[in-house]
């Protein structure tokens, strides 16, 4: 039986810190799947069907899929056979945050488990807030991200 | 002389996190005030008055009052006679956040002290922002809350 | 019946800190212990039996009573009748431990309650390691204790 | 060559914990330039130029000066000649938020040094949006501002 | 090829919190390998031989075996053809100590990746060092352990 | 009048952490004094004497001079006519002890400051602790070094 996670998050924009991610996450599980949570009726900053693609550009779609999703991630997992999430920890923070949302999880889906990796500290201060914040005012966010932005 | 204490919040909605902290400060004070934060101007999720007649109805009201107020809790607390403040603890972003209020209130008004108690760990993820985002995404929410939403 | 709290700690030495909290607790309780722990096999810097008498002389002892203590906390507060522990917490570092400490403390005697205090932001950076350290090499520690060192 | 020093924020409004931090820096730097983030589209709670005039009736404008501004700070410190950027920290909230920030600094302009105070206890737990929750609800603010809110 | 993982400390004792780690982390690889540190010169508060059998006995020795090591973590992953090390997170302390550990191994191993669980709230608060203070003063752990006590 | 700061700390090993702040403080300061925190009663890890060579070889003597202490830092800063303390910070956990310290030197010596720099994500996670425990178990420590261990 193959062991699909699941890596779900805003991804507004997808940086390269979710990347490292996802790269370490992609060897430890048979298949990853990248889920961009949209609500149609909240806007985001960088609209989210070229983000999606950028995305997938960046993996091998047999091993990495990208997708958009609007429900609950715990029920998004259970549809697509995922018995894992995927999260990265940047820091304190974060740490916090994540710690409640995992026991919430788990409390939604008892079977589903939250497995961590610490972003790689040479990405761990990418948060996606600050890059839109840099890309508003004009300032040049490639060097945190690893595609085009088109 | 009896040993009022307010414990603050806007409840959207009151969980059982909040209600874990509520029955062990019952047991300190003589009286204890749940105080709803209801700024009109303001949306809740969960309609307030509704809200809060669902806590009343989880405690004897000759204990514990729920009120509903729009004003600086360093003043409802004098209206009240209340000396103290409670307050739960489940984090350390928590932490912070209430080590800043608290000294804002004791300026305000420097006899009104502030009692926390630390969050039991079996409720301590539960947060009302992801209890309502738990519910926009139809989820069930009852295991968080110990009153029925109508 | 009488509300009795116990406020443990090592109180090498007890600061204005420590202070600061008891004096506060003291308004809450009819009655507070500050329980010395003191194992006669680990040195401490400052003697045991002179520093519960500066800390007795600064109470009334009908009010707050000073004692020594070798058990568990949990087991003395049972002893003593109290039924609620005493902290102050100066930052997250202390949030963390006491966190785990309370759970124990309620794992060991699931009636007893501990309740927390912030300590004053004026006191919050007097630790007892760091008042020794500056005692050892002979720096005036008096602005950090409201007893005279013998 | 004189040292010049940017304390960029929003300063809405500027309390007195800013003011700690600033005094601190004037003795460190030749200059010091403080920099008011301004977006026009997004609204403030207290207007900005009332704002501006009232931070640099405090200080001396041959050592502060008292500036508004609209872009990347990054590139104001550039135009400014500013090598230094200043920030205060309250807490450990603050230190991950600046962490990310003076990382992503570095990255977008590799010679600026971000430098840091630890905000005086006394301050450190006036936090802008709190005074501007106080004073929405008729309190009096006066205590954590020097200077006479119009 | 076999999917093994480390999960390396000092398990004096070792703990229902560490056990919750290592049932949870069993599912994710082929192979887990407990590895308990052990400097013949510093002293245990546990005897390490029996500990070392107490772990074993509670797991199927083809999926987890347990064993003793006096070297570099990273060096040992090494010898067991480990890819990965497990680790639990409660708090944020643990999370600051462990993000160094993990780029400090990262550094040594450049394949060695980690991955983390955060503990299950009903075992967070159990540290091994509580449990010996518990254990020291004649209290009774044995609602933190899940084999006897010798 | 120059601007003299002291960098205090007990460098055992001075790692690539500490010479990363202190190429950075020494551009914002006209000389900076490493000072050894060293109590000939405490033993080290590594000498402290070849030691301050090895941390005076990596720095021109006339804007960094390394020295020896056995004294209050407080103290020390007054005899060198250092009006500034340097630190790093690396985490929340560094934060909030440094928190502690700086307020006590700031009681002690009113005139003291402090001036922080957040290491470099690239060397915030080498502590001299781990350092130790690496070279201990035979490991290289070269990476986290930049002077030769004799």
């Amino acid at each position: 039986m193959s062991r699909i996670a699941l890596f779900p998050g805003s991804f507004d924009p997808f940086t390269k810190g979710h990347e490292n991610v996802a790269r370490r996450a992609i060897l430890l599980f048979d298949k990853l799947v990248i889920a961009i949570g949209h609500n149609p009726e909240k806007s985001r900053y960088f609209p989210v069907e070229p983000m999606r693609k950028s995305i997938q550009s960046l993996f091998d779609p047999e091993k990495l899929e990208v997708i958009l999703y609007n429900q609950l991630t715990a029920n998004l997992a259970v549809k697509y056979g995922a018995k894992y999430l995927v999260r990265g920890l940047r820091n304190t923070t974060d740490f916090e945050f994540e710690n409640s949302v995992t026991q919430l999880n788990q409390t939604l889906e008892p079977e589903l488990e939250t497995v961590f990796f610490i972003t790689h500290p040479h990405y761990a201060h990418i948060s996606s807030s600050l890059v839109r914040e840099v890309h508003k005012y004009g300032g040049d966010v490639s060097s945190f991200l690893s595609y085009p932005l088109k």
